[in-house]
């Protein structure tokens, strides 16, 4: 049993933020946990505060060994691209901090490694999440996309040897 | 010499993060220290992290009582602005963590408060900032921009007593 690994896939936003976590045992995926963290505060300093705080709790509750977030869509709205990244920034720094290397990926390839096609919705998403982790209990859309995130990044790793040596980079 | 405080001002970048402290006792303001923290890494993470890491030195070493960031730009360059989203993020958290609240201003309000007109440029605002903290070294533009923020929102804390409720509230 010790070629297994926990990734966690996180989705950003400075409303809500979505995190998953998942073990990776060979070619056998399980769901560890998943949840959804809401922004508490006025200002935006402390909305971004209080996501750093809970994400670092989620980190040490369920000690992951590696990290995934989406690549933000970039759209026309230049202050929503903003505030996403402000978020993203806070998801990106919390595993940097722990110590793990964190995975980018662009949302069709997410939507790809999950459904099998890079146009899915986020119902098909959610029910592609569940059938790959049976059992799950979901948060939210949000925590459903965190942990296709994750799985996206387990394949990855699977691919290739790579989970081998990510876990011997990791132990 | 009670009345007095410190402000920190930030001017966010995902490779160059400007800072600037200054000291405001009553009307008088002087410069205590400023420098451009060059964000290490070749990951978006780690670069996030040093970012995170040096700017959490730069207030536990200065200790301010109030921070100020420049609204960031939004054009119409998607990619580019959630970078700076990010670094600003980052910029945001850091003040927060440390219990201070943070002023956003927009670029011209700095401009205006430091220079005296909304459209000014690099090479002025520098000079500006010169003249009204005499003696500074300054580390760079980013540094001149980042004292620049402190200014302003020492202006904006100097006027209608409110540097007397932020004392009392920072004390």
């Amino acid at each position: 049993m010790g070629e297994q690994m926990r990734v966690i896939g996180i989705d950003p936003g400075l409303r809500n933020l979505g995190w998953g976590v998942i073990e990776v045992a060979g070619s056998r995926l399980s769901h560890i946990a998943n949840g959804i963290i809401h922004a508490q505060g006025d200002d935006l300093g402390t909305r971004l505060l209080s996501l750093f705080d809970a994400l670092t709790a989620v980190m040490a509750a369920h000690g992951p060994d590696a990290a995934a977030v989406e690549q933000t869509f970039v759209n026309k709205d230049g202050a929503g691209t903003l505030k996403l990244g402000q978020a993203r920034g806070i998801a990106m720094l919390v595993p940097a901090q722990a110590g793990i290397a964190v995975g980018e990926y662009a949302p069709n390839s997410v939507k790809k490694a999950v459904v099998g096609v890079g146009h899915a919705d986020k119902t098909q998403i959610a029910h592609m999440v569940r059938h790959q982790l049976p059992g799950v209990h979901l948060a939210g859309a949000d925590a459903a996309d965190a942990l296709a995130i994750a799985i996206c990044h387990a394949h990855h790793l699977q691919s290739a040897g790579r989970l081998q040596a990510a876990i011997r980079g990791a132990a």
